[in-house]
C-alpha cells in the first residue's frame, strides 16, 4: 500500500539484492522509518522487539532471516542454528514455526553452495503467496462493499474495524482491511471507523496510520463508542481479522471483538471476519472453551505509550496505584454472531458446512 | 466512605463552620488533596475546572457556593449574581440548575440578615438528602448481592461496573457503587471489575481509587475485556449509574455501557442501573432517539493523561496525527437489556409499569 504516495510492502529486499528492509513499527504512528536488516540476528531482534508484528509478517521476516543467515553460514549446522534462533523469538506465532519449517525443508535438500539463492527465492515466494492470499480476500470482500455501495445509492460504505488487521500486519493489503483497500482502488468510497483498541492501541496507532498514509477516509473512536454508532445507523459493515478460527466458525481475535459482534447483531449490521485459511484450526470445535487466551502484562493496562509535547515517546501511568489488573489479550466471537468468513477462496458461512464448502479437502479429516 | 481508614464525604464544611472543603478530583488517583473554598467564585471555579464532578456533587457544591456568596453579599442582587455565576459553570448538569433554584427559593423568602445561616442549612440538607438517597440505593442493592452471595455458597460477589458512579460523584456511598459498599459493610465479600472507561478513564482513575482507598477488592480491565469475562462466568452482576433514564426504563449512561449490557444479556448476567429517581426523565419514551448525546472534544481521544516516570501529570498523544476522531460521551441501553433499576425506593423492572409501581405519583402525568 502507499505511504504518502509511494507504494510499499512491509518487508522487501533492498536494491543491493541482499539487505532486507522492514518498516519500524515501534516508531509508528509518529515516525515512518525503515530498518535495514543485514544478518539473521537482526531479523530475530526485529521480531522479538516487535519492530515487525502481525503473524504473516513475522513468518516472512523469519524466512528472510534464514536467507540472511545462509549468507554467513550455509552449512547444515548454520541452517539448524538460524532456525533455532529465529524460532525462539516469539512463543505463540503459528506462522513463525510454519515459515521456518518450510525454509528448512526447502534448503536442506540443496547443497550449501546453492542455499543463499534458494533461501531468498523461497522467502520471496512466501511473501508473494501472502500478498496473493490477502489480495484475494480483498477481491471477495470488495463484492460485499459494492452491494452496500449500490444499496446506499452511491454513498460511502461505512466500515467498523477493531485492532490492526491491515497491511502492516501482513506484507501488503492486509486481511480485514484488504476489502477496504480493494473497494477504494476500484472507486467505491469508504469510510472506516477505527477502534482505538486498548490496551495496546493498535487501532489508533497502526490502523489509523496506514489508512491515513494510503488516503482512506477514517475516524478513530474509543472502543466504547462502536455500539452507539451502530445503534444510530452509522455503520454498514464490520470487518475484523482473526488469530484463530475454529472448524465451526468461532472467531478468536483481539479482545473486544466479541462486544462489537454483539452490537452488530443487535442492530442488524453484517459482521465479517477476514482471514487466510491458514488461520483456521480444523481440530477445534468450540472457540469459547477450547481456544487458550493469552493473559498479557498488567503494564499494558496500567500504562499508555504516547508522544509527549516535547516529541518524546514515553509511558504514562493511568490506573490508580495498587489496583489489580487483568489483561486478557483475545476473546472469542461465537459463529452465531458472524455473518460470514472472508477467505482467499471466497466468503463462507460461519459454520462447519460453510467452511467445508470452500475447503472440501478438509471434510472427513 | 473511607480514604486510608478515615471517613470522608466529597464535600463538607470545615471546622471553622464557614469554609467548604472538597476533594480535588483532578489530582486523583495519584494524590489525595483537599481544596478549601472561601468564596462563591472559588466554588464556581471548582465546578468549571472539574475539581468536583458528578451531577449530585456538582449540585451540592453549587448550593454551598451560594452559601459562600451570601457571606459576601446577602442582598437580593447578591443572590441573583451568585446564582448566575454558579449556573454558568457547566452547561448540561441538571442537578446544578435544580440545586440553584432550590437555594434561590429558600433564600428569597428570608431577610438578608438570615440568609447566610439559612443557606448553609439548606446546602447541608441537599447534601444529606443525597446521602440518604444513595444509602437507600445501597440497601436495596445489597439484597441482590446477598442472594448472589448465598447462591455462590459464600464466595465473593463479582460485580462489573463502568465509569465512576461511586461516592466521588456524589457526597457519599455513590449510586452504582452504593450496593457494593453496603454489601461490604454487612460482611458480604465483593470483587469489582472496573472498566477503564476511555476516553476519560474515570474507571481506572476514580473508581479504582475510591474502591482501593475504602479497601474493596477490585481489578481494573480494559473496556474491551468485560465481554470475555462474562463469557467465562467471571461476573455475577453488572451495575452502572445513569445520567438520564426514560419513563420506559432506557438508560443513558457513559459511552460503552450499552456494549456491556449486550454482553450481560448474551451470557445471562443480570444488568442493573442504580440511580436516584431525580435522574428519571418522565417526559421521554425512547432513549435511543430522544436523549441528546453530547459530542465531546477530540482531544479526550487523541490524548491520554497520566503520570510520567518523574511524577509529573502530563498528556501524551496516542492517535495517528491527522486522523479524524469522534467522541460521543454517552450511549443508551434499551430497557430490554436492563434487568432492573435500583432507586432510593427499591428495585423496579425497567419498564413504564415497573417504574410507576415505585412512583405511582407519576402516573397519568
Amino acid at each position: 500500500m502507499r505511504v504518502h504516495g509511494q507504494p510499499y510492502r512491509t518487508i522487501f529486499v533492498a536494491d543491493d539484492g541482499r539487505t532486507v528492509a522492514v518498516i519500524d513499527q515501534t516508531r509508528l504512528p509518529f515516525a515512518f522509518e525503515l530498518r535495514h536488516l543485514q544478518a539473521s540476528e537482526e531479523a530475530a531482534e526485529a521480531i522479538r522487539d516487535m519492530i515487525v508484528r502481525g503473524a504473516p509478517l513475522i513468518g516472512v521476516t523469519a524466512a528472510y532471516g534464514v536467507a540472511l543467515g545462509m549468507r554467513g553460514d550455509p552449512t547444515d549446522a548454520g541452517l539448524a542454528r538460524v532456525v533455532d534462533v529465529l524460532g525462539a523469538t516469539r512463543p505463540t506465532a503459528v506462522n513463525l514455526k510454519w515459515a521456518l519449517e518450510r525454509m528448512r525443508g526447502a534448503l536442506s535438500v540443496e547443497p550449501p553452495s546453492r542455499r543463499v539463492e534458494r533461501a531468498y527465492d523461497e522467502a520471496a515466494r512466501i511473501a508473494d503467496e501472502d500478498v496473493a492470499a490477502c489480495a484475494a480476500i480483498g477481491r471477495h470482500g470488495r463484492a460485499l462493499f459494492a452491494a452496500i455501495h449500490e444499496r446506499r445509492g452511491g454513498k460511502a460504505v461505512r466500515v467498523l474495524t477493531h485492532c490492526n488487521a491491515g497491511w502492516l500486519a501482513c506484507v501488503d493489503w492486509g486481511t480485514a482491511l484488504a476489502p477496504v483497500y480493494a473497494a477504494h482502488e476500484s472507486g467505491i468510497p469508504v469510510h472506516v471507523y477505527v477502534d482505538e483498541t486498548r490496551p495496546r492501541n493498535q487501532g489508533a496507532a497502526l490502523t489509523a496510520f496506514e489508512l491515513g498514509a494510503h488516503g482512506i477516509p477514517h475516524t478513530v473512536i474509543a472502543d466504547n463508542a462502536g455500539g452507539h454508532l451502530m445503534q444510530h445507523g452509522e455503520v454498514d459493515i464490520c470487518i475484523v481479522g482473526s488469530d484463530r478460527t475454529t472448524a465451526t466458525g468461532d472467531v478468536a481475535n483481539k479482545i473486544g471483538t466479541y462486544l462489537k459482534a454483539l452490537a452488530a447483531h443487535d442492530n442488524g449490521v453484517p459482521f465479517y471476519a477476514a482471514l487466510p485459511s491458514s488461520t483456521i484450526d480444523w481440530t477445534i470445535e468450540d472457540g469459547v472453551t477450547d481456544v487458550p487466551i493469552e493473559e498479557r502484562s498488567a503494564r499494558e493496562v496500567t500504562h499508555v505509550r504516547g508522544r509527549a509535547e516535547d516529541g518524546r515517546l514515553l509511558d504514562v501511568e493511568v490506573v490508580a496505584p495498587g489496583s489489580a489488573v487483568a489483561n486478557p489479550a483475545f476473546d472469542v466471537t461465537p459463529a452465531r454472531l458472524v455473518t460470514g468468513i472472508i477467505t482467499e477462496r471466497g466468503v463462507a458461512a460461519a459454520s462447519r458446512a460453510g467452511l467445508l464448502a470452500l475447503y472440501p479437502e478438509r471434510a472427513g479429516g
